[in-house]
């Protein structure tokens, strides 16, 4: 929040909020800190980035408007697994006739939902199968698809830093475990610490000799592989990151 | 051309031409209307919309550049059988610089190539399918799909202006037929000349009442349904929809 105020004033448009980060994967406390902006001015308006959120969090958007909230957009293709090219966009009921699409088609000056509902000759395919997974997650069951990814996410960090460190110091935490969703920042072994010319070597590396996909990150100077939970992945697989790393280590 | 004089002037920033009108189905020769506009004036820049284009046209992009056309968009899934949601760009290569995509993303200021090469999180599966389709049609070779095209577009407007008029003064034909390509205007029957409400009426019930999808056009106040031929269309088709409008006259 401290950190909001040294970015926002009164003369503040827009704040753009990430829901999670991509580098850090640290989920954000969006509600305080639309409330805060808010209150720096109750003009300014809040666009929340939701790129990591759809299924990984639960969105109440009539309690996200009522914490100040006014733009939220996300993609479907992170975690709730839809085709690639689904996103979507909620605009608070009285700001909708103020959103234009940046490309004009079909349904232009018509308003907001006909102007966003056929934009050139897109493929509609995609959006048509989104009832369908909609309801193959809720016949899962969105709490315990959430439960599973975080005890597996724990057990996943609990296993790759002892692997990997052997004292505690050497861990260097980004943040506390509370902070990350259904991904986490786990830091590499001493011997790959070799700066940031090695984070696209050691990410295809993973990828083309060991078939991880795991991008490498570069945070307070540190090397740290940022690992995903989902329901296909079991702790097997961070068994296998862990092999992966250790044998680059050695070359 | 004379009617191209009356809307461009000297002062005129940019010429728009289709290649093929949606409505009529008449090709322009648009290398003449390119050549004329930069004669008017030469900073005139020239748009060709060549969305009835790919694989309906040979396209030399050296020659169109010569006679003065400076850009041109066309879609895949009309006539080259692309999946929804392909379309191409081309641009004279001096002016490359100076066209930006609508959305900013990956690759902003990174020069044409980056900028338009991934928007958001677009899906990849269809343009990476378009180097097999283009073997496709190679192997099939154009100039006999489009012959074959042609021929049945001839074979298709004589059966239905014999069908659906007794009198030649009836046809009314919007344009010499050379002036189509693989797609035409054949007026319906007097009994179904029933104005521009019928336009939507006329065409739903050929959709789904007899699984026919033929766009009905009114020009010069006058009812057409535009036929198009394709390599898996047969003169059968043609009958089927002469049967279909003949009992859509009769209630």
């Amino acid at each position: 929040e401290s950190l909001l105020f040294q970015h926002v004033r009164t003369e503040t448009k827009l704040v753009i909020l990430d829901h999670t980060t991509s580098n850090t994967a640290l989920n954000y406390p969006i509600e305080k800190l639309a409330k805060a902006s808010k209150r720096i001015n109750s003009n300014i308006k809040v666009l929340v980035d939701g790129a990591h959120s759809m299924l990984a969090k639960d969105l109440d958007f009539k309690a996200l408007e009522e914490c100040g909230v006014d733009y939220f957009v996300s993609n479907g293709h992170k975690w709730a697994s839809t085709p690639k090219g689904f996103g979507f966009l909620w605009v608070k009921a009285n700001l909708t006739d103020s959103i234009h699409p940046p490309l004009i088609s079909h349904g232009h000056g018509s308003g907001y939902l006909s102007e966003f509902s056929w934009q050139g000759c897109a493929d509609y395919s995609v959006p048509l199968s989104i009832p369908f997974l909609l309801d193959f997650w809720s016949a899962f069951g969105t709490s315990k698809v959430r439960m599973y990814q975080s005890t597996l996410l724990n057990q996943a960090m609990d296993l790759l830093e002892a692997e990997w460190h052997h004292h505690d110091a050497d861990v260097m935490r980004i943040a506390p475990r509370r902070f990350h969703g259904p991904m986490g920042l786990v830091r590499l072994p001493e011997a790959l610490q070799r700066g940031s010319d090695f984070v696209n070597v050691i990410q295809n590396r993973l990828h083309f000799e060991h078939r991880i996909e795991a991008p490498i990150k570069l945070c307070n100077d540190q090397l740290y592989v940022r690992i995903s939970s989902h329901i296909y992945n079991t702790i097997e697989d961070y068994q296998h990151l862990s092999l992966a790393i250790k044998r680059l280590s050695d070359t």
